[in-house]
């Protein structure tokens, strides 16, 4: 079933001689199937038919992209050995399997109603007024439509809902993208079944060749001329700081420079204020055990920084957390390399002045299961410190233990940008301090209020992005449906001809989308 | 009136030692007025004054926020001496200034009606399903908040609306983004008097210290200074290509990179079919002698470029365009240095092999004024030649004569990216090529059928940007209220309590803004 070949377009193809295996971190050993890298001129190929492609597929209906990703759904779900793949290249429960393929099925249909619907284009026009003076108004109307072909970087953590035909993938084929999918080499076989299941769904309803491509690669060269190619205009990426970095400085560097929407790293802040830890200090220190080592800390969203301000309500919570978490069973880390990183940052960490280990779990865990550790630190140390205001990906989280509410707002606004913030407090709490609340909202894309940061709802009003390096560019979500947005411009037409106008651009508005016709929202035809 | 000094936030400064002037092109000479350049001292408190006045100005209503505008808006009419230095510091004519200071302050009177509207947040909401299976859902609300300071790069050729309190301007207020404006020198007197009426309207509608600064400034280093501030978060930047490009690299190798929305080069290429020069070669070359000397052919939508397939409609177009465009008086450039640069850039296209010079101005002209020039070339050697394809920023055109229309689809396809391209088209004969329309729309952001690309009109529908390097993100409008997009991300509130929302995710709906609650766009509360 697993070839090991990229798909350049629709056919399989295997050219190269570099090759990899994936890892199966539950039984500490290496999978059986062997991918081939991409070469070059594959690479080439792929991004020629997906140029090719993008004149067609950039003036597909909206009925007919939602056939396309709905037949990639099915696609998906009717897959027999997906689970078990998924399963055995990522150390992941078969639940967890399961959930994730269902919220990539739930993401690909919630495009195809957003595309069927047809709004998001936002149309926008602004009709002509011939007799105005001194100039006449010409007819203005203005919609938007795909870039071009998408790469996409799928994250390690994520081997279907963010990667192959994750949230980046259905977003940019939503927007009349073509997407090349850089295959991530700690999951090539799941990444090889749900791209099978793509060019199924690609060629049942009548897509054109190249609008899909998944490319193996087990090193850093084949992203790179990815993203250095001409053809290639706009990427996206899931992963570590270092990796969206690179990406990103690399498409600035392009002759034409590129968008690179780069969702990266993120200690997503907790702050709890003195009456919540007060009223609530034990049953928060076991709901913050749960969160910090849920997926084994392996969420984006991970709490791995909580602040405080120094009380005995404080320490009551670290003192419970610290008990509650290292009752918690060790979980399988996703790659032997994911648990070496963890365990060096955890290393480093443990080893900075001035802190305290507070928990860690010291049973014995069979191979690339992650041990648990909580650490506190004071505030002025952790301000100093830089090195502990690094993301350290894994079941590891940090108490601050801040002097003064003026402390913990000070030390917020030194943050770097972060996906999530969290605000404990007890009734009228918050109210009593703005400043801070101000504070975390300056650097973070999505606010909590008395809850976990972890668990990212898929829905319009979701915000997954942040001021950097949560992200590269504050300005998207990277999910939701409004996470389309990345892969499209606005696109304007001046006194064109009605029959020649787009639907949903046309008088008659057959799209029935909602418009902005001479400042008014409406559905009426013009 | 014109004190030469900085507006570091609400205070006039002038602590540096290095001076400069403006200078006059019509009379050929310097204008009396000294300016300050300012200090790096100077730079660091305009941040600090915006990164402060960001904690409050983020916050203000709309309403508040288009009192401000609104005041911005009658200040600058209330300015006695604004045309007449204007005139003195740019060449232009007292009309241009007086059109030019009506389009800006429609703007600002646009952006106020926009925020005092208040659906431009576009507020989303999914509100909590606490009995879903297999996980509650919480509630979330998301609508957009401004980024932070917002650097401004006025345009030399626009130096009222593209520039002190122009589009980038009055977009990024009324996001609630302080604005530090990098002034231009070949118009700082007429900056500083706009600066003037700013503050004034921001002290008068009781805006923060800090909310608006004007920097004066000769050089790049001062520019440099403000785009690498840490506590800088976008910059707006009309200009060259060469200087947009400096700063967008130099935004990318923050630490933290920040979004520069640069409109820079375009040649707005003209494709005219066959159809349409057999029916009105002469109609279209009148026009266009006209569109391409508009404004000593010194805007960004200036038509540098015009493309046909070699016929006798061709050559006659040609040969009417010629004769007409030296019968038009030629004009003043804004400033000895672009006169140069169009001397310099013009001598290195006339030197270029395989063209010819078919139309060339040459009556004596006063100092500053332009000649105007127009030169043909066939399409292999066009495709050939990649410095023909430079923007030849004055009143020049050159008209490229292809074999055929696939050629002239394969060159557009070969263009970098553009603001505009315009078709010129007989009744029906667009219908027969939809492959050079694909291609046009393909490097532009705006299509033209039937007109010139001079001429922008400000409106929602306008689209004023394009692929690079007509801009460096083509996925936002420098032109238009949506143009205010530039300056914001989404932000999403999770559990967030309903007396600490923002007004505009309340459940009552008090601003009345239109919203998307629970995927239906409705005004009414929940």
């Amino acid at each position: 079933m697993i070839t090991g070949k990229n798909f350049i377009g629709f056919t399989p193809s295997a050219n190269g001689t570099k090759t990899y295996k994936t890892f199966n971190p539950q039984t500490n050993v290496e999978n059986e199937d062997v991918f081939t890298e991409a070469t070059s001129e594959e690479i080439n190929q792929a991004v020629a038919l997906a140029t090719e492609a993008f004149k067609t597929f950039s003036k597909t209906s909206g009925t007919d992209k939602a056939a396309f990703l709905n037949a990639i759904a099915d696609e998906i779900m009717a897959l027999e050995t997906l689970v078990e793949t998924y399963c055995k290249e990522s150390g992941l429960p078969e639940g967890r399997a399961m959930g994730e393929r269902g919220r990539t099925v739930g993401q690909l249909r919630a495009f195809a109603n957003l595309v069927t619907e047809g709004s998001w284009v936002e149309a926008t026009i602004d009709t002509a007024q011939p007799a105005r003076e001194p100039m006449p108004k010409p007819d203005l109307r203005k919609m938007n439509i795909g870039l071009g072909p998408v790469v996409v970087f799928g994250a390690s953590n994520f081997p279907l809902a963010y990667s192959t035909a994750g949230g980046d993938t259905a977003a940019a084929l939503a927007a009349g993208c073509p997407v090349i999918v850089k295959s991530h080499p700690m999951h090539a076989g799941t990444g090889e079944l749900i791209a099978s299941a793509v060019i199924k769904a690609a060629k049942k309803t009548n897509m054109p060749d190249g609008v899909f491509s998944n490319i193996n690669s087990s090193g850093i060269e084949v992203g790179q001329q990815l993203v250095s190619h001409p053809g290639v205009k706009a990427v996206g990426f899931t992963g570590s700081i270092r990796g969206g970095r690179a990406l990103y400085d690399l498409a600035g560097q392009r002759e034409e420079p590129i968008p690179v929407f780069a969702e990266m790293g993120s200690v997503n802040p907790v702050v709890m204020l003195p009456k919540a830890l007060e009223e609530k200090s034990e049953a928060w220190a076991k709901t913050y055990a749960s969160s910090i080592t849920l997926g084994t800390g392996q969420f984006c969203t991970n709490p791995g920084l909580l602040f405080g301000v120094k009380s005995d309500a404080l320490t009551q919570f670290v003192d419970v957390l610290a008990k509650e978490i290292v009752e918690i069973a060790p979980s399988c880390m996703l790659h032997p390399n994911i648990k070496g990183a963890y365990d060096k940052n955890k290393d480093r960490a443990l080893q900075q002045e001035a802190i305290t280990v507070v928990a860690n779990y010291e049973g014995d865990v069979k191979p690339n299961y992650a041990q648990q550790t909580v650490i506190t630190v004071d505030g002025a140390t952790f301000l100093e410190n830089t090195t502990l205001h690094q993301e350290l990906f894994g079941p590891f989280s940090m108490v601050v233990q801040c002097e003064s509410l003026e402390e913990l707002e000070h030390i917020i606004y030194k943050l770097e940008g972060q996906l999530t913030g969290t605000l404990l407090a007890a009734e009228g709490e918050a109210e009593t301090c703005p400043e801070i609340v101000n504070a975390v909202q300056n650097r973070v894309g999505r606010i909590i209020f008395n809850g976990v940061p972890t668990g990212v709802e898929v829905c319009p009003a979701m915000v997954h992005g942040g001021p950097y390096p949560a992200s590269t560019d504050s300005r998207f979500t990277a999910v939701g449906t409004q996470s389309i947005k990345r892969w499209v411009r606005p696109f304007s037409y001046q006194d064109w001809p009605e029959n020649l106008l787009p639907e949903a651009l046309q008088d008659a508005n057959p799209l029935g989308v909602l418009r902005l016709v001479n400042g008014v929202e409406t559905r009426d035809k013009i």
